[in-house]
């Protein structure tokens, strides 16, 4: 295991969340808030550790998959316990628990809150925890990768473990090039949506704080009826946004290049966008006799928008609509967006290819002797893929399970342990009952909290690298390596 | 496609069911009650229509798995319709819907019930109820071929889609004989059931219908309150009788031969028994609180008993039961007992693979080169057999969420939809809230008895023999192969 380059690299990790840290207390100075101090001490410390973990050079910058993942897992992990330092020096959220569960919420896009007035908080903090959404969705990692000289070759290594998606092969082979481009992609659709919503009459810090909760498919809010208080204009522009943010940006990668062919071959977007519309269609028949004239339409493409990407936003409480539409809402999180979007869940692509595994069978007992291949996106899907799609299930099953088990043990409803699990392991936000959107997450207990910061970040890293970190012959393999370097030295110095 | 092999095993089926529904008429004429009539008009025009079926031996007694699946699903569908029909004529169960249900519940071995008050009904209806529990817990066309001389090796194929489990590999090589076996360990264990609960006071009727109910896993009472009226004995008795069932009959199989180590080697028995202990414990701990002295004890076990090995009875209300034990108990659900048994549910084996499979991926992120393959009762699992258990667990999520959103549609409360649909797709009986253990499934619409019925058979038949009669492109086969049959014989009258 390559030791030097995770502590490295998570250098490069803690400097860079350190200057966006810095920047959320320059965002305070604007408004004269005091609680900027906090956010300068926790940057000044993070930098200084940050330096000081870089210091050595490892001399061997290859790495594999194993460490892709170890520097993955740990690196959001110190994120989420670093970046949730101002919230609790700066006392607007005193709670360390509390705290982390925010911060995780945050980075993994999330949206859940403990706070049960956002308004009362300081710009500076407003800020930092919706930067924490555009971060996330980013993936600091790859971002860090693509922009530095780190790595050579083994970046895919890191791209395979913080991206979402069964997976990254095709704009791989010039990796930095194209992470480059996708990130401008990123940039530029924000960037677009800011200044939508600043035609529609919001002021800048909003505009730009909602627009980093819209690209990171985040959906923390700063006002406390999340998006219900602003006018159609806003609610609609936000809606597309969550939309656009959902799509594979391989899709708009190709757009781009012009490659329409390659564009159109991204089949997921065509699924993605057909789900889309069948739910907001039956959505909109349902709470048609909720809502009059144009608000049904709006209302029910708006939370297909926020719940499918994975965003959860609200204009509405959704919690007060039909069962039949609620359980549509409740499929739609497992669901998810796209992969190779910033959106969460188990995304359109594992599900496609999942339920052509499942017609593959049916065609196996009709034919037994033919063999049956299953395409997807233009290509042959190796039967590796449909393993590892189905093996991420079942693991995202287990977690599930246990998640509700440990959550439940609070004694609440049936609703709300399931699908505040389904909302926090998702990266939805708001689920039902007692975690629908009007309500929030601040009344759990301690272990409650905890368990759902693991499922955010799990199900953010899709699964794997987090749960790597619970595995022990890992630390046992690290703990052997360290013994070895140490007794070779010993032997040299003799 | 053999169709006329198919049609002749139906001819069987029909044979079979129509003595079997006669023997419950028979039994209403020892209590002297008319509602035996119904069974006796059934029983003989069913009986006409299965000699009619066979009236043409069919000339080619080979069959694949294909025909081995379109039998099953075609037979359970047919036994379902006709045996709903004495319930309807007699009028006990006045309802066609209502009544299909029922008899559904009953061959499925699930104990789902539309009746509120079973204490009314006639000895034939009720003998007739928990009769379809026995039928459909040894699985009637695999019965039908093990003892009669009908297919030769062919028999394999209808096996594999009648049989609960991942695979029947392990006896079938001297099928025939095995499954006499099978039978006979079947029958005896239901027999010393009998007649310990008649040791305990019970009197005959209640004695064989309980235990008729708890061989099949089944689940319908002949009293209101289940089991909770009962003695303690009579509760321990049922609830160990129901353990034993939902074990793997290869290991009493092994026991009876005196293969110990084989028997020690069918290793699902004891993640089975382990799974069981610890839920037990678990329970036992939570509702400690609520029951003095043994009763908990009693209680948690039952309770276990009757939902991991899907049977259903109840002898407490666990719908009261604190949320984290709820839980548990629809975790189980899921679960279910031993493939091989006649318990319901994804089956321990397949939950196990599963697993293991989740472990190796972990493994081969630590150890990219290293090939590992998963073992389990003493051999190495075939990559297809986990590919099957994947694609069966991912059907089963696609059938689930659709279920759920289709009886959604009535606008009852979440956790109402969701455990009604674990409770009929596992094979259960009662869920939590609005189907709990005190209630009944009488007042769903139509609609939803229909999607619940369709559930509970493809549950027990493990879904694809169900859902090919479904699928479009065989009954497009079935007409091709026909006319083309049509066609020669007219050329060869030519």
């Amino acid at each position: 295991m390559n030791a030097a380059m995770i502590r490295y690299i998570l250098g490069y990790v803690l400097e860079l969340e350190s200057v966006l840290i810095a920047i959320s207390g320059g965002i305070g100075l604007i408004y004269g808030e005091k609680q900027s101090i906090a956010y300068f001490i926790v940057a000044a410390v993070e930098l200084a550790v940050g330096l000081l973990l870089k210091w050595k050079k490892p001399k061997d910058n290859v790495f594999y998959l194993k460490e892709g993942c170890i520097m993955t897992g740990l690196g959001w992990a110190l994120m989420s316990l670093i970046g949730c330092l101002p919230f609790v020096i700066s006392g607007e959220i005193p709670g360390f628990v509390d705290a982390l569960f925010e911060t995780a919420s945050g980075l993994s896009t999330t949206g859940s809150s403990i706070l049960t007035d956002v308004e009362s908080l300081a710009h500076c903090t407003l800020f930092w925890r919706s930067l924490t959404h555009w971060i996330g969705g980013m993936g600091i990692l790859v971002f860090l990768l693509a922009i530095m000289p780190l790595a050579g070759g083994s970046n895919i290594n890191v791209m395979r473990a913080e991206s979402p998606g069964p997976s990254v092969d095709k704009i791989v082979p010039k990796m930095k090039q194209s992470a480059s481009i996708l990130y401008i992609l990123y940039i530029a659709l924000m960037v677009i949506e800011f200044i939508l919503l600043l035609c529609g009459g919001m002021d800048w810090f909003e505009a730009l704080t909602l627009s980093f909760g819209t690209a990171g498919t985040g959906g923390f809010g700063v006002r406390n009826d999340s998006i219900a208080g602003y006018s159609n204009y806003i609610q609609w522009i936000i809606g597309v946004f969550m939309m656009l943010f959902g799509v594979n940006f391989n899709f708009y990668y190709y757009l781009v290049l012009r490659k329409w062919g390659k564009a159109f071959e991204t089949r997921e977007v065509f699924y993605y966008i057909g789900i889309f519309a069948v739910a907001t269609l039956l959505i909109f028949l349902d709470i048609r006799r909720i809502f009059p004239g144009g608000d049904a339409i709006r209302h029910s493409f708006f939370q297909v928008g926020a719940v499918m990407t994975t965003t959860g936003y609200a204009t509405a409480d959704f919690d007060l609509w039909s069962s039949a539409t609620k359980w549509i809402l409740v499929s739609l999180m497992f669901c998810g967006a796209c992969a190779g979007s910033t959106g969460g869940g188990i995304k359109v692509a594992r599900i496609v290819i999942l339920f052509k595994a499942v017609m593959r069978e049916f065609r196996s007992y009709l034919h037994p002797h033919g063999v049956s291949k299953i395409r997807f996106e233009g290509k042959t899907v190796d039967d590796s893929v449909i393993k590892s799609v189905l093996v991420y299930i079942a693991t995202f099953t287990f977690i599930f399970f246990a998640s509700v088990f440990l959550v439940s043990l609070e004694g609440r409803d049936f609703t709300t342990n399931f699908t505040a699990i389904a909302a926090t392991l998702n990266n939805i936000g708001p689920g039902l009952s007692q975690v629908g959107p009007t309500c929030n997450y601040s009344s759990f207990t301690a272990l409650s909290k905890l368990v759902m910061t693991f499922d955010m970040l799990a199900g953010r890293l899709e699964l794997f690298p987090i749960l790597l970190l619970f595995y022990p012959s890992l630390w046992k393999e690290a703990v052997e390596q360290h013994k070895a370097v140490r007794s070779r030295k010993a032997r040299q110095q003799q």
